[in-house]
């Protein structure tokens, strides 16, 4: 049985490259980009006025003149109006260009209009004041939005404002989840006393609509010729096979001889974790890669979350951070296995991201995860947690 | 001019409700729940094996019999099948209901199974092991998913799980985003050298989109009798209405005055912070709300998310959590305004969540943003703050 870090490491050296395809940038949203977004002009385009008030010359403040005559008003949006004289302003508004016979924005607060005639009531201006330079925030062609990160709002705003209305971005494999087992009826069923509903199937592709990926959800009876044939097409058609279920010491857990039959190459069977020990993987010469997990509802859950979801981030080339909270209780577990402790998370007025320990009954108590919103990661060779100790979590949930 | 925590509480005395409505579960991500999810029976639903094994009487193997002959083989989702003597077991698979006959689950690993017979290789089991009892998770009726959450992936499988096709969420307002000034092109044209592209309410419709709300936009000219017209409309066809722009001192900022001849009473016009000082908020009898937000793009930005995004989850009855976070570098601002620094974070290996600024160049300054996560909000009173000081922040985007 191999340790988590050995399970993480096979799965990472399957990372794969589905390729990169145009989509309308306000449909975006959510996507890889496969590209850097670059200044199509330099940012601010012009010298961009930053209050209303007036432009004028500084040299004629300098040698004392308090008095300017109104020549005209613009706007932003407007060509500039130059100026022909020293005692002469353009009334101007905030994200107008400045006249480029003109060099400073005195704004209304410090000034008085009467009878087409600006008085500045102040001792001091200083030379360039109220504008934002051509240029200053960046160079046109300089990238404003390195690739390989997911499309955020600003992200859009700034696709928005240099008029990029098509991004690439990365292609997202193909996903079947394929869930099994006679005992499990449809979510619109009434099941019998011995039945229970579908549910890893919706929980994994729910997760998934959170990366734009629409998965597909197919359901199998523990039937070993249904099952054979049915996942010997999904190796064809998908690139990714996230089966729950079927791959434990069960009599009808024909899942892993399946798949060997199939010719999909078994990298590992068994992790030295609770919970989610008979997590099986595996990947065919096609290409398509097999995460079985097994279909106790949180360890379904977790290992999505630990081994797949990293797996898709990776494949995508996002670059993703390592979080540690600190731990709020003692915790004590007695097993020479790695422990996923569900934990309910809270940023406290010290700055510290806290994690309380929010055990349920098992790995079939799926309701107990609504309360928590990451899993603790406790390594192995000790059995005693103390109160304090930090350790790295995988949140699930956007806890702020 | 009023301070951040007088607009903040003037906002959210302006709360709305806007009803609920029922939408298919498996279209209900992102929304918020307005029921109770409740057990349609008990969880677990029946005694359910948690190992691959053999059932037993459990008072047989205390007795000494170590040797069971196997009656049937009983699968997850069958009829349970009874013994009728106590050397008698049935083999069993994880997921099936236990025979109301036996007691105790011995699992492959503790046994052997030659010619029929099972054989207990350990010398100690536990009454009652490898069981998961009826009702020990949640009874029936009681509820597993309070309402007035945002419904996660996690929230969907227990819907799923007690057969909840359809769910009560609240009814998102009916928003529209408006946009004004004669500067302003849209993002398919090219501005000419004395314009720039529209993008603010591109940003706020994406950021809407996360809370599944799709809200209309309608961009503006500088003329005052259009902006009358089509604002007269807007008060009657929506809920909302966030503007950008056109609330400053300037000659063609039209918004304040013509938001007054509509009969739109005014609750404060002006913040003291720094960005997006000039906002103004009001409403009209009709119940309509008008947040006019400056419209230098940072300052929408952070007029948004301090202000419209907590009245918007309050009137959804979300609970807000108050995040804070550790200041990386010594920090001075001279001004007696309240600031929102733009900050990077991070959670350190000590469990800590570390806020380093990057201040951009002002509130026109957009590409900056993208290499933050959140404002921190810099209290008035002070100027200087130090590394180390802990301050309240305002996350926008996920870090972890």
């Amino acid at each position: 049985m191999i340790k988590v870090e050995e399970a993480e490491k096979i799965i990472l050296e399957q990372l794969r490259d589905y390729g990169s395809e145009t989509v309308s940038f306000d449909n975006s949203m959510g996507r890889v980009l496969a590209e850097n977004i670059c200044a199509d002009r330099d940012l601010p385009p012009f010298n961009r006025v930053t209050m209303d008030g007036i432009a004028i010359r500084y040299e004629a403040f300098k040698k004392g003149n308090r008095s300017f005559r109104v020549k005209a008003t613009q706007s932003a949006g407007e060509q500039p109006i130059d100026i022909n004289d020293n005692d002469e302003c353009i009334e101007i508004m905030t994200g107008a260009v400045l006249p480029a016979t003109t060099d400073t924005v005195v704004p209304y607060e410090q000034i008085e209009i009467k009878g087409g005639l600006a008085i500045i009531k102040v001792e001091t201006i200083s030379p360039g004041q109220n504008i934002h330079l051509k240029g200053k925030d960046k160079k046109q062609s300089e990238a404003l939005v390195e690739s390989n990160q997911f499309i955020t709002p600003t992200i859009l705003t700034i696709a928005a404002t240099v008029g990029k209305t098509n991004l690439l971005v990365r292609k997202l494999p193909k996903i079947v989840i394929v869930s099994t087992g006679n005992e499990l009826v449809d979510v619109s069923e009434t099941p019998t006393p011995f039945q229970i509903r579908r549910s890893n199937d919706y929980t994994m592709q729910a997760a998934l609509k959170q990366y734009m990926l629409n998965a597909k959800m197919l359901h199998l009876p523990d039937d070993p010729d249904i099952i054979e044939k049915e996942l010997r097409s999904c190796i064809y058609e998908y690139d990714v096979i996230i089966l729950s279920g079927g791959v434990s010491m069960g009599k009808y857990d024909y899942i892993p001889a399946t798949l060997e039959k199939l010719q999909v190459k078994k990298l590992f069977h068994k992790v030295r974790q609770r919970p989610g020990k008979p997590f099986w993987f595996g990947t065919h010469e096609k290409g398509t890669l097999i995460f079985a997990l097994p279909g106790n509802p949180v360890s379904t859950f977790i290992c999505f979350q630990r081994y797949f979801l990293p797996w898709l981030k990776k494949s995508l080339k996002i670059e993703m951070n390592t979080s540690y909270a600190v731990l709020n209780e003692d915790f004590a577990f007695n097993a020479d296995l790695q422990y996923f402790l569900q934990v309910k998370l809270v940023i406290n007025e010290s700055g510290e991201l806290s994690a309380t320990p929010l055990e349920g009954n098992g790995s079939g108590d799926f309701a107990n995860l609504l309360q928590t919103d990451a899993f603790m990661e406790l390594p192995l060779g000790t059995n005693d947690f103390k109160k304090g100790d930090v350790f790295r979590i995988w949140p699930f949930k956007n806890f702020m």
